[in-house]
């Protein structure tokens, strides 16, 4: 048994995990990302309490996998400088945890611990080839290439979510620019679509809300939202070659509400080159919420079949 | 002493090519690309040609290296549906040489070819993870990751130039797609740009005369390219990190209109991430004319150092 630890920008969400990728024990804490170490002290408090839920069943655990939104340095142990923490700065955030539990720590990117939750207990099982498409505030992209971890050339990263896919987007991202995929295809994108299309929102559960109610105006903005989603999907496709794609994150709680449109958009545009498609196309994942701690989990595992 | 053969669309250029990677006795010849039966015919006449050149200088050729527009086999040695050589559907062009000749064939895509002579030969010499990016009437792009081709996921090959990267293209390309790499970055999308434009010009030839006599609308049109490729480029970036970008093709002999440009653009673009740059950056090949010739020889090489 070991632990498992999703370090959001707002809330720390860890479980107990088992060797067969099954959690118990889950907790979610919010915390104030603004202080490092504030985090710290709430995270050591969460693996406490943890460890306590282990021994009452009789366990003990050992090691602890750690996700983290924005790059990382696995070799180092580094967090570096992840937008969604701001002022963090570079932080030893594995040495930290380990120095001051005693445990072996295993850090990656959340990005790469969704697609690993897929590898490991999802619908990626057993494939080589593929990636996990997390749609939240921005756009995360886990990629797997023949059974291993991409983590792009130089082992600097990808960043799938800011190919420029539009002469202008529906916003300046974060990332500097207009029109890359994180503007057109992230919750918040769909919230800006629906604002500029004037549906009175503030989330994107209320756009989901108002499309599933029928509004005319939602289910105009769900069908651009399928549409240019279909696009990001076609080209990670046309690079990657992926086996399967599957979606995860925040809004896919309401996949009904635009799968069917992304498929159907999707499949139009591989027209004349079907034989790129993805032959086990475009899926929900089925953990959602908890794709993060499964996928930590897996960083401990010592017989994992993806390699890091 | 291996011959390389780079079968286009409209010539097939030969040569002979040593051990060093050097051509001689090359050999341009036109065909019409409409039977491929002909095809065929000239190109086994053009390599007895290359056999004599080589006995003349007391050599034996025992391999040909053969590169090709369009989607291949390598394992099974086949052309498959070439856009460009409508109607030739799916030859086994490997075996048919290699019965008429009696020699050892391999085969490959020519933007493979363009990849792996920069490898061996050219700018990306002793790097592990770049890319060769050819701009003729199409784009086509050659990756090498890790040390080996990448073929994309189950080998199906990848395509970069047809990632969608704006809402509306020039044109409608062959892929079916609007707004596609290929139809904003290739030489045929420079024509149309300048068309557009209003400039009085049929080919990519005219449109680079226009601008080096400095016509102002022709500087606009190089201007709007410059930032269009910058644009495919930094794509490209985010998803591979290479360690340099190689331009090649047709247009890279005017790469002085619209490199310095290109440059530039893509510099801006990478604001905030720039460990994400390609180190090397992006150069222009030594061989924009017999790149494939090159890379083709290359296959046969038993002593590669990048994989297939």
């Amino acid at each position: 048994m070991v632990i498992g630890v999703d370090l959001g920008a707002t809330n720390i969400h860890a479980g107990l995990v088992d060797e067969e990728g099954r959690i118990s024990g889950e907790v979610v804490r919010g915390y104030d990302c603004t202080s490092k170490h504030d985090v710290i002290e709430v995270l050591l408090d969460v693996l406490s309490s943890l460890k306590d839920k282990a021994r009452s069943v009789k366990k003990s655990v050992k090691k602890i996998g750690l996700v983290c939104p924005g790059p990382v340095d696995i070799d180092n142990g580094l967090l570096i400088n992840a937008t969604n923490l701001p002022g963090w700065g570079v932080v030893p955030i594995r040495d930290m945890i380990s120095d001051a539990t005693g445990m072996d720590v295993h850090l990656d990117n959340d990005a790469v611990g969704a697609v690993l939750a897929e590898a490991w207990v999802g619908k990626a099982r057993g494939l080589n080839t593929f990636m996990a498409v997390t749609l939240g505030t921005g756009v995360g992209t886990g990629v797997v290439l023949d059974g291993k971890v991409f983590r792009g050339g130089r082992r600097k990263g990808t960043e799938w979510g800011h190919l420029i896919m539009s002469n202008k987007g529906l916003y300046r991202c974060a990332c500097g620019n207009d029109g890359c995929i994180e503007t057109m295809c992230s919750a918040t994108a769909l919230v800006r679509l629906a604002q500029k299309k004037g549906l009175n929102v503030l989330s994107a559960k209320d756009v989901c809300k108002a499309a599933a109610d029928k509004d005319i105006i939602a289910l105009e903005v769900m069908d651009e939202f399928s549409y240019n989603l279909a696009r990001a999907l076609y080209n990670y496709s046309l690079v990657l070659g992926p086996e399967i794609i599957v979606i995860c994150g925040g809004l896919s709680a309401s996949h009904e509400l635009f799968l069917p449109g992304v498929r159907k958009y999707f499949t139009g545009l591989f027209s004349g080159k079907e034989y790129m498609m993805p032959p086990m196309g475009i899926e929900m994942s089925r953990f959602p919420d908890n794709a993060g701690i499964i996928g930590a989990a897996y960083l401990c595992m010592e017989d994992r079949r993806i390699g890091l």
